[in-house]
């Protein structure tokens, strides 16, 4: 089947040449995926020494386990951020001074990043009555993980580092179902439960003590247009979130001018493109509007709401 | 502890004799998970060429890469349509001639599928505000994964062949949360956001230029049974999308007679089991239905809808 | 830049001493990550024989691989048990002796944990038209790998291992976006469809024959706390769910108190904190409560809940 194995690649090749857009040859290496899921292994490993490797760590071990895992990490991330600084500037220069310094920035503040973190797990621990000790939830809780790298990403994209936080935040999503855009600022104390189908936008700003459950939408509630129909971009599109403030399982938030007020409760399933006041409880109605048919029963079929998907 | 060993190992032999229905012995291979997992990720180099490779392509290479992926994809899927194609038939015959010609026609048909991809990114490219590129988008968005291996599943799909098609979706359902069946017919410029707890079903018919966000089902309604109770399989369950319509976060839409008109939005939250014409937007209500209570006010109790899960 | 290397080392080295509760230090192994990943992929080789193997399996094979099987899980299994039961004691015991008679009792329940998986098979081909064999069943959907993976790590749960009987369950949420606790006590012929974002409590009672779709909640209402303000934990929190009931996608059901009856239906998207009666169907109201306005007419921007998230 030779003849019919060069067909298929001159039409492939035939493709190529003519299908612009999805093809990246000639134009130097693109992040590699490989490399960023490394990276983030490395960072978990660095963030809570002890408690990603498979071997048990001694405080003698420590520091020459630490200077291997920084010395790695710069030279990755050294590598990724210089070609995707160059893969933007687009000018075929080197870029290795700019990155160097910039990964050198970015590794200064991991430790105010695992600051951060003990308070995200502490406030795990506290909100979880399923939680039986700080070695499960950072074994164990998805939410952890995800804001660990968002955290992280969150720096580099401070830096303007192209594509490379968007792909940390990636991976964590694919590992978890939770999708938290590296640009959200988010604050001490976080905490998201279970997580699958949690998405934070962009531009959301979550203050201190939040805690979300799986399925929460902070997004964004409409387009804005420039004269062209072109989208506008890098706009505040998405709610911000004050201190203290609890969203139950499902709840879709929208809007960049929706701000849900501090120590303010949004109920599971509710749907919300208005502000809440600081101390308010939003919640589904009482279920008026809930049918309740016995099975069968004339108007069944009207109302009956199965599915096999 | 040998004589448990013996104990257990016995016990389990006695299972696997007396529970039918989940063992697989002396039948010939399955499908396996590992090759299907290599043969999804070859297939992405192949549409993408350049984007998930390591190292930079150039073009003096780019045909020797192809050759090879072509080769190893066209040696791994002639194997496995062979054996999935055997255990359907379960005559024990060969079936090699009859999946090496299936894989060359599937071959031949991913320049088409390529064609569709890169509307699909121009798609996404169009529909974020926060896609800062193409790049970006092909290397970190979850959608546009899921659709690329539905694409290329549902050519198998057309093909009859078992169970590979499903396990390639699962694949990438796995990876992404977005659980599209193989045999949903899927229009041009496509584009679905975040993704996480995306289900499309089987018989669904969507047109072009349509965007779905994160949690939206386009699901059956309720079962056809047979004389026998038996469900009865392969009918029109699912809705079908016209061609620019958008379905935000969280709706669920259901119904094999169920049509999204053309340009007409579905808003987050919604339950939807009528068809809608085109142009329209059908939304939750100005949550009249919400309930709004001071914390600790009476009544609180009452609809504070709390959860822990 | 080594002098940037050593004062970044320094900073962590620092940030270690002094920010506490996320190091693992001089303390002994955790459970790794890596080893609970091959424990579960050996326990599905050992429940579903033939199935997760890339060779074929003849019976005269199939001792020897089950032997082999056992004898890994129980090594990998007795250290892993050994460590974390060591964690919890803290007492730098060795806790061999009660680890190895654990896991034998562990393992010794397998064959009853097969039983109940193929009367999950058996319900997921009988519960979805678009099942077309067991075989891609066990091969291709999520919510048989949960199960399986739950029921086992519930074995664990009842013994009072810490950690790893969470640490499976999160190696399967992962993987299939379905967060079953391993707490949950699951009946048989129990069928979870495409699965994403499905969260089941750990107290929660689910009877035989329960068919749930993605996206549904089975969680707790709200937190009890002691008199300082903690959490009470371990407490019934979560619903029960009686033979026969089907709960559809993105249904929320909060609460301890809370049963759904014998074979009754919940609607998709339904919020529930309310006990239902057997035999009943409850339903999201025939959106009455919908608003249905033609694209750019008036009252449109007030209800169109667009969303680019």
């Amino acid at each position: 089947m030779d003849c019919q194995q060069q067909e298929i690649v001159n039409n492939l090749m035939a493709s190529y040449r003519e299908v612009g857009g999805i093809n990246h040859v000639d134009c130097g290496n693109l992040p590699s995926k490989r490399t960023i899921t490394a990276l983030c292994e490395d960072l978990l490993q660095l963030l809570f020494p002890g408690f990603f490797s498979d071997e048990a760590v001694s405080s003698d071990e420590l520091e020459l386990m630490t200077t291997e895992l920084v010395a790695g990490i710069r030279q990755r991330l050294n590598e990724e951020v210089r070609q995707s600084l160059r893969m933007v500037a687009g000018d075929g220069g080197d870029h290795a001074k700019a990155a160097g310094a910039l990964v050198c920035r970015f590794m200064g503040q991991l430790p105010a990043v695992r600051a951060l973190l003990a308070t995200d797990v502490e406030a795990a621990y506290e909100g979880d009555p399923a939680a039986r000790s700080y070695e499960e939830i950072i074994l164990a809780y998805p939410g952890l993980e995800a804001i660990a790298i968002q955290r992280s990403a969150h720096l580099l994209y401070n830096e303007k580092v192209p594509v490379i936080p968007r792909m940390m935040t990636e991976w964590a999503h694919s590992r978890t179902g939770i999708d938290i855009h590296p640009g959200a600022q988010i604050g001490s104390h976080f905490f998201i439960d279970h997580g699958t189908g949690v998405v934070i936008g962009e531009t959301c700003r979550i203050g201190k003590c939040v805690k979300l459950y799986h399925g929460v939408t902070l997004g964004a509630r409409s387009f804005q247009k420039d004269d062209d129909g072109k989208l506008v971009k890098g706009t505040k599109r998405h709610p911000d979130v004050e201190d203290g403030a609890i969203v139950y399982p499902n709840a879709t938030v929208l809007g960049g001018d929706t701000v849900i007020g501090a120590r303010s409760t949004i109920g599971a399933n509710v749907f919300l493109m208005e502000s809440v006041p600081p101390d308010m409880v939003y919640a589904v109605g009482d279920q008026e509007h809930l049918i309740r048919d016995k099975r069968n029963a004339p108007g069944r079929k009207k109302s009956a709401e199965t599915s096999d998907t």
